[in-house]
């Protein structure tokens, strides 16, 4: 899992791996960096003996968020730090991989260590997708238009399928993380939550679907939007999903991690912010689904393997997908003493979470109790939506 | 219910009636016109044979947010509409008043106009409470800390009682508004939610057991509070409820609407954010209820009362109480059709529900299943907090 | 003249008097009751025999800027003064005014008070102009358009004269006051200006001029335009000069105190920033005058008389004209000790000096070595330009 | 010249070539590619036969601020092109030169090129040394207080002079560049000041007076400072210069290109804005001079060399010496037709002049009649001060 970073930022420059293209992006060698840091800090510093960090000032510079370690450098400034350079934080990766090699080659069978490397690694796939969607946006304010990989051989041009229905009568289900396997803390207890009567799609929704919604109006029509997202998007100026760009010919160019590509029509649609979903979904005449629908359907749903494509029905691997439920804590949801307690609980306030995974997201690292969470406004993730309806 | 607006506004003179302290703040007058727009643009104009609009500008100054409508006043610059002044506005409650008398004693029996009437008297009483609170807001930014009215007589001296909890085995249970009563569309439909097992107060959190959070370090310790909010708190420099002020002898005095007074110890904590609130719960270790598990006990306490005081538990009357559930549709909500229906679904997203009801809020006008909702920011409402855990 | 503060005020109803349109205008009761405090503070509290103050917490609510007299009130939150209401601040007045003359009839011949009360009541002047531009703006963002007063009987419609130049050869003048009148610390020393030869217009440019530079598509050619005034416009959408609208049969109407009439094409153009005069000068391939060859023209020109309309060239009572002049002092400038000292000198940075006056000046106020000043942005003056240019 | 923006860039490394700490501020990346731009822009693309771009996107990215060119990469997004990369741009500036060496090995004898290449070697040095203060800008936020170079050897610790006072009877005196050499049209024409009686100190004021300032409370007394500083200065938390840094064991450490040094009482004050160094001289009861004061005595003081150290003076080579005077055009300014007069004339607002030259100028870039120009609260160049008083 750690070479898989390496490999992901071997297509960037220095200069890539460094900048910040906004508060909320990190520069792709601040996330090398981070990465390790949770290793240093939370196992070597707590647990190697005579333990020296690598460099004193890491532990400030790299502190993401969490107030029980102690000072941070601020957000919005990571792209300043022009020092350390690339190289050095790569020594850091290798300094801090050979003595964690160490520390668990020592460790007996049964220590504690192995729930918090299992939490590091699960952490560092987390900054993984990150890294791509980063360096997506920083990409995208380039007149250049850099490209971060070629295109993908041309996937077909098989027409969407018509749109079927997942129907599901109601009642009791349990959601939530079963079975021995890792989860995160947002993702306990398993608990019963009762659902009414609907209907989940059987597909992502298109390109062109969301095409169609554009050619209605659906960025000029109040009456599709919840009133904070018309206010955003009003005085955000937008009038198309993030990446979509005007074609000189016509139609619509999308910028993506191969650089500008024509739109395809029959892809899911990507880098919609909640309010986008929403609108578009009311424009359908539907709605999105709750968290706990989708997590049912997804467990239901024979055909949810994670594999490559994530199965016709797109559950998993091509993009998050929006859900109506705002972030918070499962009946009886407990953090974890100390301040790798942060790392979900406190943010659970005005975000929105999305089921799923997408073509971002690294192998293995997806599940259907996971819970991903972001901003209403947020729209550089892989992110998309499914429909849902009542019944 | 219309003479009770001007009975509010009569200890105001045109200056405070006309001045708004802040974009989320409206001035009283414009709740007088805006509450009297309600019925000239939903009944009158759509209802009245012959109809003529008492002012024409008026359905564009007057219109808060229903884009259905057409143009409004762009709503920070409320306070600059000197014109029409308050006799003026004056005149038009009483224009339309008499024309919504005529009109009603000429409607059919059975006609759809009485929802339509229902719907905008229950209106005002919202905008009662918030002129209320609106002008507290006005006046706290007041040097000279005018009173609205005089104090109460003092409550007495009665310690606030120890703490008890309401204990509830958890299951499905039915939320949501039943029977004939008037009730707002985002209280429907009624609808099962299953509750895990859990605890609420018996009553609310008062100025004193706050004083206590504050005294413990409560607004400069980042663990006790959403990351978000941290930042907020931060960023505005909050360090005590919005209405507290350092007495000069120690100890706090608090503004409300009876002016500058010694803080009352035994009365609940009113003024909170949110962010405030759910701090409190976490120093407290316990957490703020959901809106389900407050409604199911609202409902089975015997003494839930509306009535002066709202009961020893202080379920009604007192302050709303912030539950940790977002503001969403309750499963196959709708909205009305028309502008009217742009009443409450809008506004689902990134706020949080307050249940009970408050001492600014009309008489007759709370029940059980009321959802009020603010964002995590707000903190110029009569909003407190109960309790709640997790058994 | 204090009375004449009064006269201003008579056509606002209490609402008008105390709403605060913007931060850089004050609400009318403001100007009525800071002005009353320059006189209580400056000469009742120094010079009073057992002073006592009208209400002590005036002495806060009303200082604009002296911090030599200790804390104010913060400038943007003036409008929210609903309290003290009109009426007792008219009642300051009469306090402020009986206690004044009672001063005055006691002060022995030949006392420093005299300079005092004539600052003060300078100082009262200034504000009546800033009371009617202020109302100005406060009506102007009123969709109803109130008119302050009756429109004047129309001008006629002679057209405008042919433009002429006074040449001026250049050389060594004298500017700032002379003599025994009164004169703002600002027109002072007197001292030698070297002037290049150069020409000044012998009228203003009036608004069917500017209306020519608005069709030559002015507002949308940076190279008339200073850097920062361009961005300026830009980020402030700016498209005409402030209270010109589109008629809707084409053409302009312009917002003034007597309401919106038709663009009266041989009338000065008025509310002009710096920025759009300067651009305007450029345009017509001229620039502003310094505020030296503007003085020297205005004391040479015999016509330059302060009486109604101000003589054909419009020097004074029309517009006030930007000069290219920096606000900044002139060789041995001094200021005077104590509170009444902060009167102009600490403002003399990032700001413009305009001079003549305008039709807003109260008469007697004006002369030739007056210096008004304001940022390049400020447009809600009576302000406008006389063009100049090298020989 | 052009072997010198080489050299200045050659500590750095392309993270630190590439990276943009503030939109005042730009990546030494595009400091290196802009002033190429100007030699392709104006000279190849102007007079080369067969002109091929070496990019053709190129001429937006970096272009700075000529409208005449066309469209620009909008300036507070410089420091997110990290395409193209440093090598890039370093191959960029070899193709122009070579192009330009065989343009100019061709140009005939007395040809119009000379003059635009001058402006455009002229133009780099400036570069030159916005690169540096931007560079000291960017480590300055790196909490590891990289250094750009070694520190200079001690330079002994001699005491600052006693100040005297360059006295001047005040009268005619001619300002402007004379004669053959270069100067940028801001210089001209040659014109006659009159000045007032007045003296200049003769030398610059020290770290240590400045220290004595702050000792005195110099940032915390209103009266010191310009209206607009002070509410500058208290938004913005400023109580210090902005790279003085308080040592553990007290005293200051100021950060400069080689790193983070003990304050050296004896140097420079510098890194001050104009409102510091005005609060500074009325602190010390005098005031900044007029630039033409400055310019005469820089004239008639033998010792005004520009050579290294500048003389015991400090007119040159140390650090920029701001004045009172606005930078406005000279009387009869003119600018030179097309997208090059976009040069110098259109930032003649709301800035005030700089003289001398600084530690950073390039060597052989300053004289006497140099106006260098900022805003008000620029503080990141090196920008200190020299005293002057009326006689």
């Amino acid at each position: 899992m750690r070479a898989h970073s390496l490999a992901l930022a071997a297509p960037l420059s220095a200069e890539d791996a460094a900048a910040q293209s906004m508060p909320d992006a990190s520069p792709a060698k601040w996330h090398l960096a981070h990465t390790t840091w949770f290793f240093e800090t939370f196992l070597l510093e707590a647990h190697e003996a005579g333990f020296a960090p690598f460099h004193p000032a890491f532990r400030v510079l790299f502190n993401s968020y969490y107030n029980g370690v102690g000072a941070k450098h601020p957000r919005p400034q990571r792209g300043l730090l022009t020092r350390p350079g690339l190289g050095e934080v790569l020594a850091y990766r290798a300094h801090v991989d050979a003595h964690m090699a160490r520390l668990l080659s020592r460790a007996e069978e049964g220590s504690a260590l192995g729930a918090l490397v299992e939490l590091g690694l699960q952490h560092e796939q987390q900054h993984q997708e990150l890294l791509l969607t980063d360096v997506l946006h920083l990409f995208s304010c380039n007149p250049l238009a850099p490209a971060y990989r070629a295109p993908a051989p041309e996937p077909g041009t098989a027409a969407v399928p018509p749109l079927a229905w997942w129907e599901h009568p109601g009642g009791l289900v349990q959601i939530g993380h079963a079975g021995a396997g890792f989860a995160f803390d947002n993702e306990l207890p398993r608990h019963a939550v009762h659902l009414a009567p609907h209907a989940l799609a059987d597909r992502l929704v298109s390109n062109a679907e969301f095409a169609a919604f554009l050619a209605d109006g659906g960025y000029q029509r109040p009456e599709l939007w919840l009133a904070e997202g018309w206010d955003w998007r009003t005085a955000q100026g937008i009038t198309q999903p993030m990446y979509w760009r005007p074609a000189p010919a016509g139609g619509w160019k999308v910028f993506g991690l191969d650089g500008e590509q024509p739109l395809r029509p029959q892809a899911p649609v990507s880098q919609l912010s909640y309010f986008e979903a929403d609108a578009y979904a009311r424009w359908a005449g539907a709605r999105l689904p709750t968290e706990a629908e989708w997590e049912r359907a997804a467990v239901d749903t024979a055909v949810a393997a994670h594999g490559p494509g994530g199965g016709a029905h797109g559950l998993f691997g091509k993009v998050w997908q929006w859900t109506q439920s705002s972030y918070a804590p499962y009946p009886g949801f407990r953090t974890a003493p100390g301040a790798v307690g942060e790392y979900n609980g406190k943010f659970m306030v005005n975000q929105y979470v999305l089921r799923g995974s997408s073509c971002a997201t690294p192998p293995g690292h997806a599940r259907a109790s996971y819970r991903n969470f972001f901003p209403a406004t947020a729209r550089w993730q892989f992110s998309g939506l499914r429909l849902a309806r009542d019944l």
